[in-house]
């Protein structure tokens, strides 16, 4: 018996594409029409079930609303437009730090089997969910949070793993303006800046809510310790273009996300013949090459976007601005991660999952 | 018209009082027949209600179990055992608190009408709830989670603000074990350590639990930049005794909690003769103090428990051990809390609110 014969299977009365179209959707508010569920209780992982996408019951003293164990993934499933075929990208990755982030929020982890095939039997379900449609994908949501109706500090007895899907269009988003943020703080050596987990998102969105009421898209995080190292934005791991050498902050000291997209781009920039740095960048050491005109440019990367490209880096009242004539190493990179992603170009790093 | 003329009220049908005990329930296990629940939407606070305490319906996609948009406060009201009359302990501080939380965590503030009345009412429904008996009381605990069903990172749109009450008996503890943790990091300057956001406990989950396992029973959280200045311990402040004076951590970078009790425990300490410094405090001074003899007591303070008494303080392998005949502070202002709370002494400083 595997674990695919223990899920548990309602399938919705009709579907939700009978009256709307992929095209019409906004991604993060349509759902597909199922949903995984699976209990952990009395020690062990049980209920698996898809079932038609509807609200859940909780107890007001859930503990994930009080106490915040409560994680996350975001994952894609692309449709190839050739042979059709669904490919759900790098998701053995996705797994091993969902489980990172349950271990670090002291939650049980999920297996492997529940996990992969849970989303692989939901996406089965809702194949017709994945877009077949260029620039467009599905977008996977797994998430685990603490069900125990208990309000007493001490890491809950039960637990939900879900997983949701919405399926998601080209992200158009003009270039992104930084302020490099020296007060707040994302996260520090020895807490939990590397975990996937709810609190951190919260955290940051007050800090993020003041860079955009003076203009800015993003902040980006330095170190906690001297707010002189540049972490990441949040949302987004960061490469600086130094020429030939690309540099992104490391992930020694656990304090910014081991992003997919992120180990995926230095894999693709070094096979392009760019030098990749991961190691500790001060701001300093980046405004100091700006003025000597060696950097060229800057991007984000992330599982929404890819790739989004800097237009501008504030630190207090000064702010470096980058050419948009000068872009190059993102535009190619963001080129070659797509292609494999959609198969139009080979998958030479084993990178897809067909299902 | 009132706050109160806008709650709809449901009434449950019956009591579980009349199956149930007070001296039988758990505290944070068993709940009031009833729960006040408000909702921001459209910009405003609006559907006050208080109804029988159920399970509450939630979409999947809902915020906080994604982004962490979550806040809590801890009450708690007595029961004087003459007059009857029933005693909320310094509500307006923990309102203020509540709301410093809520803006911290970029959440709508909860106004002070709907946050008081709509705990002074659901009380004044339940309040055969509020124990009748020495060293019990009612535990209230107010909380706001974002409930927009939308996954995408940003501040919610949609808010629901609860309150829920949980009778609660003595709080029986030994003394406490500490562990100072010099690797795992609590807060940082400019984090939320001083908000109480549910995240704050999540993380804080995992390393106390190496520590319990280890044989402690908290953890003694350490500055974000040095490890070096003792912090709190997550559930409660602390404080350390050097003959007259007590010294506990200022709240100057925003990495405590400004608890209730603490600020309740210095305001006592001082009227009986001690001087308080709440100042850096290195574990340094208080290992070196400790060798001279001049350390005699170390205690936590929190809602829960009112004071605990420290035992031992570990910093990696030696581990400071106090003498519990020597104890003599703690245990007196917490005599001293004790009575006000419970009617037995006057409330010379206006902490209580008589419902």
């Amino acid at each position: 018996m595997t674990v695919t014969d223990d899920i548990k299977v309602t399938r919705a009365r009709e579907s939700k594409l009978k009256s709307l179209s992929i095209e019409d959707m906004h991604f993060g508010h349509s759902f597909s029409d199922h949903m995984f569920v699976a209990a952990y209780e009395d020690g062990k992982w049980q209920h698996l079930e898809i079932k038609p996408y509807q609200p859940i019951t909780v107890s007001p003293a859930c503990s994930a609303f009080h106490y915040g164990q409560s994680i996350f993934e975001g994952i894609k499933a692309f449709r190839d437009l050739k042979t059709k075929d669904i490919h759900i990208f790098r998701l053995n990755d996705h797994f091993k730090r969902f489980n990172t982030s349950a271990k670090r929020m002291n939650m049980p982890e999920v297996p492997e089997e529940i996990f992969k095939e849970g989303i692989r039997e939901l996406i089965r379900m809702d194949e017709a969910w994945v877009p077949d449609i260029h620039d467009y994908s599905l977008y996977i949501r797994p998430f685990m949070f603490a069900s125990e109706a208990f309000i007493g500090v001490r890491p809950a007895t039960k637990y939900e793993f879900m997983v949701i899907l919405s399926p998601t269009g080209p992200y158009y988003s003009k270039p992104m303006r930084l302020f490099a943020e020296r007060h707040y703080v994302r996260a520090s050596e020895g807490g939990v800046g590397f975990a996937k987990n709810a609190g951190n998102y919260g955290a940051a969105m007050y800090p993020t809510s003041l860079a955009k009421k003076n203009g800015f898209d993003q902040v980006l995080w330095m170190d906690a310790k001297e707010h002189k190292y540049v972490q990441e934005c949040g949302t987004m791991n960061i490469f600086f273009v130094f020429g030939n050498t690309v540099v992104t902050p490391s992930l020694g000291e656990g304090t910014i996300l081991d992003g997919v997209t992120r180990m995926s781009i230095i894999r693709l920039l070094k096979d392009m013949g760019y030098t990749v740095e991961e190691r500790h960048l001060s701001l300093d050491e980046i405004e100091e090459r700006y003025k000597k005109g060696e950097l060229t440019e800057a991007f984000g990367t992330g599982t929404a976007a890819v790739i989004l490209m800097i237009s501008g880096l504030a630190d207090g009242n000064n702010e470096m601005k980058f050419d948009e004539k000068k872009w190059k190493v993102g535009p190619a990179v963001k080129i070659e991660l797509d292609s494999i992603r959609e198969g139009s170009a080979p998958d030479k790093y084993g990178w897809l999952e067909k299902i």
